[in-house]
């Protein structure tokens, strides 16, 4: 249950790498599974980029993403449902585990988190049917609050849990990324609350001092202030027993050899569980 | 209720000023009160601290900072517990209407949250009579969740209320500062359930990009993302009638004149409401 079997390597981890160089990757270092990103399957086309995978033998555990449902434009907001609708048909076609879905900061020119909130239950509320008949669940991630304001206004397990909770199962869940939740008093009774609704399961480190670009700030497993065995055994014990990605937003991950970062990805992992 | 009666400078947002220059600021300002730091305290000298503000006809609405319990080191925290009691007896000298403790981080060398919050939880318990012999009421601060690891441990203001509930009212209570919980969804409903247990409450704005030192990115109000009017409501709701404090941590705001400064927190100040 805790060997590399379970590991997939999220593409934004090596992300010079195209789809097919990030797959071949995978499996020069025995990885089992990869969370892909829509950058690089438009850029390889979604038939080349499925091909590619299925080649590869390699399971999809996610696609990144869908989301950022807060505008004030209501044409705004109906182009993001339509991104969100071609989002799940790739995830379909890919096979992914999970759509994940960033859901969007305060609206432009507000200071209204209600608002916001609104928002993105309502857009949730109008992709289930779309994802219910394509057999893809959504994933709500909690990003860390630091975000709240630019990139998402659901900023805990427990939040993004409630808003799933309010729809069908089989449409949408959680995810559960280490980066954005560690810190949460109430994080460990929240994956348990989650039980068959976490959907992923993403590691990475939270390391200090930030850097300039807060987005950038994450490190591998075990570089960092994160404990992460207490999480992974409540997401266990919570039943969710699939892959767990990697996913590294770093310059410095960026800059290193594929290979290298690849190998140490691997070489970490026991250290999750 | 909402005039600048009601406001108070906290001395950070003119940190290059002495204890003596920052009075003398708020009395040309006609700020009533000022939220003191202890470097400066310790500069000048308690007893000739409390002549000056006393002088100047200031009320003292909060003494910076205790906390800092985290330690490995048994004697470290003895020392840090030492520390506070001189900190509450300092307070007690001033009038401070609350010490506001920023609890500390992870223990260094550990990853263990819930053992940090248990030193932070023990400490204060040893704090407390202390405190009530000497009429002090200790605030405890819930930091930005992106602090939790270097800084403070409490990372939202319900979390900093059930710590503070354990123990009397008269000796502890909780610092709502807008900068680090405004973020959170369930921030009105823990105000209202603070009640009479807020004895600090702190602004300053939320702004973007956060700059490289992520301590120094706190912005004028209304210069930033937080909706200030309906925090403000819960808070007086909530039974808090006492000094608003603009608390601002910004290379820029610390570089510009004082008096500039000062007349933007006054100008700022309806904001608030």
């Amino acid at each position: 249950m805790t060997g590399t079997d379970r590991l997939s390597l999220n593409q934004a981890t090596v992300n010079k790498l195209s789809l097919a160089e990030a797959a071949a990757l995978c499996v020069r270092h025995d990885i089992p599974a990869i969370g892909v990103w829509r950058e690089h399957v438009a850029r390889a086309g979604l038939a080349e980029a499925v091909k590619t995978v299925r080649a590869a033998g390699l399971h999809v555990s996610s696609l990144c993403r869908g989301g950022f449902f807060t505008h004030a434009d209501p044409d705004a907001r109906r182009a993001a449902i339509a991104d969100n609708r071609a989002a799940i048909a790739e995830a379909a076609e890919l096979g992914a585990g999970a759509l994940v879905l960033v859901c969007g900061g305060l609206v432009p020119g507000s200071r209204d988190l209600p608002l916001a909130r609104r928002m993105v239950a309502d857009a949730i509320a109008e992709l289930v049917p779309v994802a219910q008949r394509s057999g893809v669940r959504l994933g709500i991630e909690a990003l860390h609050p630091m975000f709240a304001a630019d990139r998402c206004v659901i900023t805990r397990l427990g939040e993004a849990l409630d808003l799933a909770l309010a729809f069908p199962a089989d449409a949408v869940g959680v995810v559960v990324d280490t980066y954005h939740v560690w810190w949460d008093a109430a994080l460990l009774p929240d994956i348990a609350r989650a039980g068959e609704r976490i959907v992923s399961y993403q590691v990475c480190d939270w390391i200090l001092p930030l850097p300039a670009n807060t987005l950038l700030g994450r490190g591998h497993v075990g570089d960092g202030c994160i404990g992460f065995p207490p999480i992974s055994a409540a997401v266990a014990a919570a039943g969710y027993a699939g892959y767990v990605e990697t996913e590294i937003f770093n310059e410095a991950v960026w800059n290193a050899p594929p290979d290298e970062t690849a190998a140490t990805v691997r070489a970490r992992f026991p250290l999750v569980f």
